[in-house]
Parts: structure tokens; sequence; C-alpha cells
């Protein structure tokens, strides 16, 4: 099997269907569906659809519940509480997202937490939900512990990411996601498969400290040995590492500890050898700029802040200064005239999936 | 002139009355006062009273205005935005924490911004006036640039720190309080002072690439040349710099964009040889955990993870896994009991000021 190349709207029909085949609503496996492609059209690849495999195990092992809906528990006009009651990740956290988008709308400010949930994809797709209204998104969530605190040994933390995205009228909006940690698993098993050493304070052994070995630190990982993600900042206090594990449970706090959801080792799918509901929390805010001056005057400042960012002076041997989206809709662009790539490894289990459900699939290729 | 010792309350009423010679109101000096005294108790003492000299200073050029108060431009039930006008951080910023803070009392969530501000001190400060409420506090503030964007030659963005504060039972708040560069400028001048090198990774040279040299990274920044400090995670993108960026930008986007502030490298106190207000903007935001749970159930689940931190394996070598602002609540009872030391060239600049207002300082020794 080698990689294959696909369109976006083959992709997104493919994984939609096939999470109809496994009782998610119609309106459920859009969502999925459009979470993940969206991640590959963005070339968030750790967040696309090589997550399908995870979804369709974690409804055939029960510890997601394909066809439940989100329910209430409390709301005002501000703020609001959902219950996911175990269900996929995804449809509970646009539900949430677009209740805190409803409550901006009209009170200037909307936030909802969400627990009982689980991986609900990539978290800049939340956040991205408030653009269209002309609102500010923030998305946090929790996420399974694979993250090291300063000084310990053991992956308490998620990797926990904080995406916020703010209009703009002429630039692309900015659009900021990333992990808490140095890097995400993802980036392990691409040196791993390429048989690189990856660089001192990326993670930590079974023995706490920093190792260059990555095969070892995901299958530490895996089994829940000890060591493993080191928070942003890296190792000990030097550069910071006890930041990137504040800013960590920052994140578990507003999504997990706050919500009633999980939190900490507690998000994970087995227990004591047995099925455990991994009760994922996450934390969305919709806040409207032109509450606090004319939404033009706010736009227009972002995009001075990009235009200054664009062109002041780089450092030696740099060509060019990002800011935070903008590669990713440079590659939505590309992807979505080109088509999405696929590692030959995501082809195949798809493949699998194709011929189990009796579902077809069409690659460019 | 050597290291001086003094007690907390003489500091503060020493700062106090300067502030008031200053024409800063009783209340505005009372708060200056605390929140600096506050951060040397704290053991945070970059932002200690190290900083009186920046204010008085501030004061004389014109840049601080002493003796105004803060005016709400716009308000809401849960929203509010302040015109600082120019005046001395402290009262403005407590200002803006305590309209987010009632707020939230009544609706379950206030956010206030403010801007035309100058220098708040530490970040912490406002968070923890939440939690005598049972809230939780966040509070932000963008600041003058001394960090530079990643494959930047210039320092565009300021330290821009996130604090959050949430309570607990059993154990002390948790109070993190970060800036989201790799390091406060304040260590360097350490490194520089006891004749060291940094480690790379920390700040950058006008070639702006790492550099070793602190007193060159310090001239540079001082003169606005380039170069400056790095975002945490460092040089590049190999461990997160561009979160650490992004994180950056972001703390301004919510301050500084949003309020209607400076922003960027327009935080400086002089342009084009003239004198200008650097027009920091700042960001309050209390949420109380009552509405999403039962009061009581956060708290103890706060003390849960606290006490779950605490617990867990250590790494090899490590002797104490630490939960943020633990260290600096320990410190504080230590200089409440023992008194505060001074390095000899804030406690020269204090006996100066001293002599120049004629009010009399009492040190411990």
């Amino acid at each position: 099997m080698s990689d294959q190349v696909i369109k976006a709207e083959d992709l997104y029909d493919f994984v939609k269907r096939l999470m109809m085949r496994c009782q998610v609503s119609d309106v459920g496996a859009h969502y999925i569906a459009d979470n993940l492609v969206t991640a590959n059209l963005r070339g968030i690849d750790s967040h696309g659809v090589g997550r399908v495999k995870r979804y369709v195990e974690g409804i055939r092992r029960g510890y997601i519940v394909p066809d439940v809906s989100p329910k209430i528990v409390r709301e005002n006009s501000v703020l609001g509480n959902v219950d996911a009651r175990d269900g996929v990740g995804q449809p509970a956290g646009v539900f949430g997202m677009d209740m805190a988008i409803e409550k901006a709308q009209s009170e200037g400010i909307g936030l909802v937490t969400v627990f009982n949930s689980n991986h609900y994809g990539f978290a800049g797709y939340y956040a991205m939900r408030a653009l269209e209204h002309n609102l500010i998104g923030i998305s946090l969530t929790n996420s399974e512990p694979l993250v090291v605190p300063t000084f310990a040994r053991n992956a308490i933390l998620g990797t926990n990411p904080i995406s916020i995205a703010a209009p703009t009228s002429k630039n692309r909006p900015w659009v900021m996601d990333l992990a808490t940690s140095v890097v995400p698993r993802g980036k392990l098993e691409v040196y791993e498969r390429l048989g690189k050493r990856i660089p001192p304070g990326w993670a930590t052994d079974e023995r706490g400290t920093s190792t260059d070995d990555p095969a070892r630190v995901l299958e530490n990982v895996l089994y829940g040995y000890a060591g493993g993600i080191l928070p942003l900042g890296g190792e000990g206090e030097t550069h910071g590492g006890h930041k990137g594990y504040g800013l960590s449970l920052m994140v578990d706090v507003l999504s997990g500890v706050l919500s009633g959801s999980n939190f900490g080792p507690d998000i994970i799918a087995t227990k004591d050898g047995k099925m455990n509901h991994p009760r994922v929390g996450h934390f969305f805010m919709a806040l409207d700029p032109a509450f606090f001056t004319e939404l033009d005057v706010f736009k227009r400042r972002m995009d001075d802040y990009i235009d200054l960012l664009h062109t002041c002076n780089r450092a030696e041997g740099c060509s060019r200064i990002y800011v935070h989206g903008e590669k990713e809709y440079e590659m939505h662009d590309l992807r979505t005239r080109e088509g999405i790539p696929l590692d030959a490894k995501t082809a195949e289990s798809l493949i699998e999936y194709s011929k189990q459900f009796n579902e077809a699939i069409h690659f460019m290729s």
C-alpha cells in the first residue's frame, strides 16, 4: 500500500457515511467528517482522518456513545453547562460553541462548558465558528494524559490546546491553535517513522529525564509507563517548562474541573483493564468586539497588527514572518485544489473500513 | 551601600507616602504600594519596589498622570470598557478587576477591559482579588516591546503575562502568573550582574540570532536596537517558539487591540525623541464556579488535583513537584516574618527619594 491522494469532498462523504453506519446521527456524522477533513485541508494531519479508527473503535468498545444528544444542564443569558452524555465530541463541541455564539450575539459574551464528552478533533474548528458572526472565538479542551508536569515522572496532563480566532477585514482571520506541550504526539511518530532522534527537551523517558528516543517515549506512553511529552518550555524551569505546565493545567481547570468533567489522568478509555468513559471537558467562549469598540475599527486594528508583523525586519537567514493560521489557510487553498494526501497507514485503515462497512472510497490516483 | 532588609508594613508605608507626594490620590497610592510590596513579599522582586523609580520618573516626565480617575466608557450587566486616562496602572487595574468581580457575583461572569493605562505591576495581584469572593480570576496585560516574534529581528511584543487564580478549600489557592516570554528582563539583569552567560534560547542579538551575552541584549533593548527576549518555546519553531509568540499576541489582542488601547511596538514612553503615553491595555475576567457546579465540589476538585500533583512520582533527581503560586505563598510567609531583602541598587534609589521628598524610610538592619 502506498500514499494516496483524495478530493476533500470525497473524503468528507466517505467519513460521513462511515460514521452513520456506526449509528452516529446525520448531523453528528457531518460534524465529525467536516472537522477531520478540515484539519487535513489545513495541514493538521495529526487531527485529520487518521483519527477515524479511534472513533470507530471507541464506538465499538462502548466508551463513545454514537446516538445521544447533548443536554443543557445549567444556563443563563451568558453562561451554559452542557452534558455531552459520553457522546461523540464534535457535535457536542459545536453545540457548546454555537450556544456561546448565540449568547454573545445578544449579550456581547457567551461562555459554555461541556462535560462528559469525547475527543473533539482540532480546537481551532470551534474557535473559527465565531468568525462568520464577527466574534472572537476561544476553544479549550482537556485530553488524555501525555504530558509530564515539571519535575514529575508520569504523564498527568493532556496536550490541552488553546485556540483563539479573531476577525479581520483585509487579511485572513487570525487563528491561533496550539497544544500546550512542546510538540504533539504525532511529531514523535513522524521522527520514529523516519528513524530520527528527537531533540533534547521534547520528551522524557521512564526515569523522567530528557531522551532522544521517540520509540521509547511512544511505547511508554502507549502502555502507561512513566515518562511522556514535555510541556511548552521543555524540561525543568530553565526555559520555562513550568509555564507550559501551568498553561496545560489552566486548560484543564477551565475545561475539566470547572465543567464537572474528568481531569488529569482520568481521561482514559481503559481503567484497571476495563472500558472507561474518558469524559473529556471543553470550554468555549465567544466575545463581541463591537461591544468594546466599533467592529470596523477592531478589524482594521487586527489588519494593522498583522501587516506590521508581516513587514517587520527578519532575523538573519529567515525569509518570512508568519502570523498564526496563515500557513493553514494557504494549505487549505492548495489541498482544496490538488486534493488531500494520505499516508499509507491512514489510507489502508480507510480501505479496511470501506470493506467492512461496504462503503465505497474514491482516491484520485 | 549594601543590601538592606525592611519590614513589609514599613516599606508599604514609605512607598505610599512617596506616591502621595507625587500627587497620586490616597487610594491610588495605596494600590501602588500594596501591589509592589505584595510582589516583593511573594518573591517576585522583578515587579517589586524596584519599580518605584519608573513610576516617579513617569509622573515627572508626564506620561503617567497621577491624579485622574478611571472612567467607564461602555458597560452592560457582564461587560465593561474603562478609560484609565493615562493614569497610574494599579488603581485603574483594581477598578477594572473589581468591576468584573461585581458583575460575576450577580451574573456568573464579568469581563472588563481597560485602555490608556500604564504599567500595572504584577498580573497575579488582580486575578487574586477574585479569590476572596470564591471566583476564578483572570488578568492579562500588554507591555513595552521586549520580545521578538518567531523569525523576526526586532522586539515587537511585550512579555505580556497571563494570570489565573482559582479558589480551593484545604490547599492554598492555585495562582498562575507567567510572562509569555522564556524569561523576564529581570532574569537577564541578574545574569549580567553576576557576570554569567545566558543559556541559548533565551534572547537574540541585533542579527536576530540566539546569544549568550546578557549585557548586549539589555543594551539593545534599552536603546531600541534590534534583538530581544525570545517568546516561550525559544528560537524558531523547534521547541515551540511560535506558540509563545502566539500566546503573547493573544494577550495583546485581548488587552490592547480589543480595548482600543495601544498595542505592539507603540507601548513606549518615548517616541521620536518625545514623551509618549504608553497606553497600556488590560483584560480582566471573573467567573463564578458555583454557576457550573456546587462551589464546594469545585473547590474540592481543585484540592484533589493539587494533591494529585503533589504526590505523583518525581523525575529522577527531583525532590518536589510544585503547583503554581505555592513557592510565592511560602515566600510570603517567610518575608512577612523576617522582612523583605532589598538589593543595594533598589535600597539606594529609595533612600535617594527619601531625601528628595523628605519622607523617612526605616530599614531593619
